[in-house]
């Protein structure tokens, strides 16, 4: 079998695959990605924002609101009725590791959904952090695992 | 001066930082990304899909869209009347560089909306490329200028 | 059994409850609220813009869009495909009485998207006659039925 | 059987129709409409942007994305998870002919999908090649084919 | 001086246009479209649903509402803080003419905020008169002024 | 001077208020309102909630990105570049109250996008406690403070 491009048509045209034939199945993906920074802004998030500060609490909504965008945000991909979304985080030395997780009972995968969620909650935290460090960098992010049942 | 994250209060709640008594000034931000992919799907790229395809122009569209909404994603981001946005593409040997710059004339830098518009556009690139490869990686998104007049 | 938040996991985080084992069940919520205003400004409404005004009908119209935008306003509520949305007013002497009903074959209450119903038709009655009353109040927001088949 | 406006109840409010009872079924439906403008555009257009220019596949994406968007423009429709949308043009002498198709699993039917992609298409297109051409006009949006299986 | 299309760049690429160079000036565009049908239909709207009930305040709500989100559905356009719209009627003998305006005080004509608004109240009407006839069509959609001071 | 309503026009079509010829002017608005619970459920809160959970920080962001959002949920309001939106809460024995600021410079008052944002900060806390409370209400939401300078 030959690989293909599976949003383009014959001539090229970009269009939303058509998963009306697909059985609903629970499907599940998880991904991450890291927003990389100085060991000194992460000491001044430690002692600042953590715990009680909003910073982390603040990226998880927006990862997890983007999430339920990804329809409207990718043009090819399709609007789901997302089972659950959840967002979380793991501060390092010189970095926060994002991971995400999206479930869904339906037609289609889910990993631009949790794609989607990591890279949104990486962009609140470089808004949130910006101030005090110009030079992160969002990388790494990708799929860890994509299951259906 | 101490640095201090700008959208925390002092107990550490979130907020909008206010920009009411800034003046307006032209701004600009340039932001890059890039999608890492096999050597396999450049080159089935640039066969099925470059350059009449419309893998990369409805990418751009993504990000510029994408760009436009970066209030309505990041929390604590202005609405902003985003003067230009542009998004740009180098195909490399084995992964696709994005450059997203946007301008305002404006109250607040705009360097979260370059780096949304490549983050968006890149997330749209990997829905598209990825009936052929299971095993792309966003990276490097970062802010390469920001300048205001 | 243990009372608890549902949207919160074991260290506080937040996150969408996974509705993925949940039958598909007819599910209706009604919820009610009410704009109280001063009786000079119903009279003004019925006189000016009660029957053939936009008012009620912008606010309906405004409620009914509303709640399908739960999922995008509510960060944990999930995205759902709403059967039926109807919002209705009563006039009385100080106050407009707002009732909203919301119905969905799914997972999940419907009480959320019932609520948003009502608050944003009453936000929207507020802004419609805030230029002849500065001293509305919007309140007892409340759900009044909630069943499931 | 008396025809009737089935958005509004015995008092002349709008609200949704109740399609909880209706069984899911697989739909499809067509619409097209045309962007006329005059020759000389069509071959500016031809000789400009057309294959290489982002021109059609913008309009593409744009049609698509608002397709998905139908239930958030239109006060009375419903949400819906859509299976496929596409989009196509015909660039005739002195107009663009679209064609749009929406293709759902659900209770309703997806008119309104197709006539606002199409919609929307045109309208970018206009957006794109008003530049060079003032008096183009939007016209002949119509459904041309609306099945259920 | 050649004529070209403003939104493409030397190699074809989409981007939006940069105003930031380009003075506030207050700017005024109206289009105007209208939604065939029968005679019939027109009876029958006007017996069932004028003037008490729905269907034009729901279809001016939508109609205004899209004006604001044009930005959003046209990929090229940019955000904009109209000053005022405004989307009227007149209901004839088979057909409904709709008339919409758009005021800004900024930097880009607003033709395509009236545009949009004409098209999505054309669009609700056919939604909410679709049921008692199939073969409405929307047409003569374009601007019929548009000046700056 | 006859009181009337500002966004009807004589025939009592609903129409946005044109804002073109008022001065951009420094504008605050303040908003509360409450969400009414049982003192149980105020202990709860405490117990499994306060500080470290997401419960505060989520109803925060909710109503900031609503307020936000105020011109796309309110038919009649203007798009809105806000300086500043910052959302509080007091945690009393038997109730939880909302504060809410915007801060505009510009041409219209932003009182609604305050009690936008007090109106989806109480519902979010409501959908949070909802497990726990079925009988919680949203009450006394209203502008407390409106200036301009």
């Amino acid at each position: 079998m030959k690989k293909a491009f599976s949003h383009l048509d014959d001539t090229g045209a970009a269009a939303m695959v058509d998963v009306g034939a697909k059985p609903d199945q629970k499907r599940v993906a998880v991904a991450t990605g890291e927003l990389r920074c100085t060991p000194a802004t992460i000491r001044l998030l430690k002692k600042q924002a953590l715990p009680k500060g909003d910073v982390l609490a603040c990226a998880r909504v927006a990862g997890i609101m983007a999430a339920k965008k990804t329809g409207e945000l990718i043009p090819l991909c399709h609007p789901l009725m997302l089972d659950k979304v959840s967002v979380d985080f793991a501060v390092k030395r010189d970095r926060i590791v994002i991971t995400a997780e999206a479930r869904l009972t339906g037609k289609t995968g889910v990993e631009m959904e949790a794609l989607t969620a990591v890279s949104v909650a990486a962009l609140t935290l470089y808004d949130m952090m910006k101030a005090v460090d110009k030079a992160m960098v969002i990388g790494e992010v990708r799929v860890i695992s994509k299951t259906k049942i």
